[in-house]
């Protein structure tokens, strides 16, 4: 399996001013080839660490990538240093790249100046794959197996995300026109409700009977939960993904409906499918989760398709004038109550004509009161068939609360409405 | 000035499934101790990987913080590494962490299993510092000068990000009461409603004005707009802090009402301070936002204090049911209207009996309409003065454009409430 190291260079990250997300889609595309990405790093605009960095890199990989570090200032060595870890002998215009600064410039009403014309200036050891998106070229060394011991190639690639991104497709094209790759074959397995360490436990038996080519990674995440990938490395891909699949289906039985896709998704994403498919409605009801559920259920694109609206009722008349929860609910069980969770679905729901409805009321912190301590959550779920509640206790800061509230919310609201499917 | 490195753990970051943005953070920390990262790296699960590159930064850095690799499962192999790097003779149970292990599993209903027992043992080579947010403890190893030539110390933080973020502090004051630190003074300018370039433009004087020892930087935000650090590297921090804040003053002349505060904060925690301070509530109906206004606003603790609520009419029926927006108004202007958004803040203003209220309708996308481009918003202001309503348009992809819509709909009520105080 081909080994990949992908270098960002620039003080901008190091100081914590932008965060690298270059990294991530570049290692996603090479994973997608099957390459595995061993190291990331992220260097400043020092040229002796720029250099031995990369050389250090390539002596243990087959493909280096680079970003940044290719600007017109005076702070951009990369190329300097490109140069001389290279062994150029000299720099050559790039005719067609030079070409591509006139018109970007132009095109910005921007004077061309030699600063900008330098940038079409490469080594003489490089190839050079033009960037249609920014001045800097993408340039390409080829090293001799005598230099490191293998083949390796290391890809320059501008800073700015667009660009990086922008040029992927001819980095991921030149790489298969140069390597012979072994594929990865994978599975995703969306799972809610049940912790990393409880879910390991539960699956403990039928991972260790994995065989030992198959990888299971855990990735836990506050709001779509645990995420199971299930890969194989190399061999035959459709052979691959059938045994994948007898795995899967050996998993099923384990963890029952906390599996909520065998995609990458989430739990909103679900949601969606599941009601717009039967043509059924959403609304909800939110009191401390502030807005979260509807703005989880409204980052999916067509969500105007079921989702009618929300009220979030943060103060108790609007509990009762908005939602018309009876105040003898609240006076009789406080606001962080199973009544009061249902009466605020029920009543978001007439009020909205929704067939189904989600409302939460709790205490996300800092600080509880005397009836419920700080992360507790009523959870009320209403649809055609009646209304039921639920209640959970987390122990985050403020913020996560909020995010576990909401997420759950959608969990359950998910459950409730397959149970009513299913039956 | 001391240097550090910090490297982040787990096939997560490195496959691309995650972005790494502990980094950054950390970095932004360090940095305020005027300690200089000089790399950042992301390794795998591979314990040899793990021992070799942290071996490694060691050598050249004062302070090595690592994260992740610390979960309970069979993947997560960074504690066995830090027990070999740093030839600890055993494992040593840590009461402190057990009983928060015992809490935070009690607390969630969890059964208490040996895996995460196994959580509180630590290699006898570290001191501990207690994870309060999670079960994986903080620990640290302190290496004797002749081990790398320099006193060196490595961090091992868990991964998850408010767990990382969480112990900062803490690793801030162990930094501080192990290390003689040249010290850094600064200070943070919040402003918004100017891009990074524009806002770099507008201040070009003043900023080229600035002495040699202080420098800026620009830390852009979606959601808090650009940050301006102003800092002074060692010296005397009275003098420092006095010098800084006379550039300041020559500074708010230049930027006005774009300034919303002079420390680190957001415009929602402005928002509360202005509404809370003078007993003004607020109320809020959203469209494209989809309910992320008022996430944002109840983001800070005391929200109770002067958020009555909000009303997310994503279905048209609600906006008329529900905000009483005349269906003339829809009909004649479009739901993406200055009418609609106008009817929309009164409409809530009128059902909560707030003092104001702020709305959106727009188009986040993917796709507009005949009338608006996508990234169009229109949002609407109310209060005991009247009605007034402002248009932008952005252009980035569905969540961002609904981060900015809100963003942007903050700093709109922001400035439409001060101008009424200020009259």
């Amino acid at each position: 399996m081909k080994k990949a190291s992908i270098c960002t260079i620039g003080d901008e990250i190091l100081i914590g001013q932008i965060v690298d997300t270059n990294s991530s889609h570049i290692s996603r595309a090479l994973g997608s080839l099957g390459i595995r990405v061993v190291r990331m790093i992220s260097i400043g605009d020092v040229r002796e660490e720029i250099i031995s960095t990369l050389d250090n890199e390539l002596k243990t990989n087959d493909i280096v990538i680079a970003t940044g570090g290719l600007g017109p200032t005076k702070d951009d060595i990369t190329k300097d240093a490109l140069a001389e870890l290279s062994g150029a002998g000299g720099y050559i215009k790039n005719e067609e790249q030079e070409a591509i600064v006139h018109r970007i410039l132009k095109s910005r009403g921007l004077d061309i100046l030699d600063i900008n014309l330098r940038q079409a200036m490469v080594p003489d050891s490089c190839e050079v794959i033009p960037n249609r998106m920014g001045t800097a070229p993408i340039m390409v060394f080829r090293f001799p197996e005598e230099r490191y011991g293998h083949p390796a190639t290391l890809f320059s690639l501008p800073g700015v995300p667009y660009e990086a991104l922008g040029a992927l497709p001819d980095i991921l094209n030149d790489i298969e026109g140069h390597y012979k790759l072994d594929g990865i074959t994978h599975r995703t397995i969306m799972t809610y409700g049940l912790a990393e360490s409880a879910l390991s436990k539960l699956i403990e038996p039928w991972e260790t009977s994995l065989p030992a080519d198959m990888h299971l990674a855990y990735l836990p995440n506050q709001i779509t939960g645990v995420r199971l990938r299930l890969s194989v490395y190399g061999g035959d891909k459709q052979e691959a993904l059938k045994r994948i699949d007898e795995r899967i289906e050996a998993l099923k039985p384990l963890l029952g409906d906390n599996i909520y896709a065998y995609s990458d998704s989430s739990l909103q994403a679900e949601i969606k499918e599941l009601m717009c498919s039967r043509g059924l409605t959403l609304s909800v009801a939110e009191s401390c989760t502030g807005g979260e559920i509807a703005h989880l259920l409204t980052t999916v694109p067509g969500a105007s398709g079921y989702f009618l609206g929300s009220v979030t009722s943060y103060a108790i008349p609007v509990k009762e004038k908005v939602l018309a929860v009876p105040d003898s609910a609240i006076s009789e069980n406080g606001v962080v109550s199973s009544q009061v969770a249902a009466a605020m679905a029920e009543g978001v729901r007439r009020l909205t004509g929704s067939d189904y409805a989600v409302s939460t009321t709790g205490l996300a912190g800092p600080g509880g009161d005397d009836r419920n301590p700080e992360g507790t959550v009523w959870i009320g779920v209403s649809g055609p068939r009646g209304t039921k509640t639920f209640t959970y206790r987390y122990r985050n800061d403020r913020l996560r609360n909020i995010e576990r509230f909401a997420a759950t919310s959608l969990d359950t609201l998910r459950r409730f409405v397959l149970s009513d499917i299913n039956d």
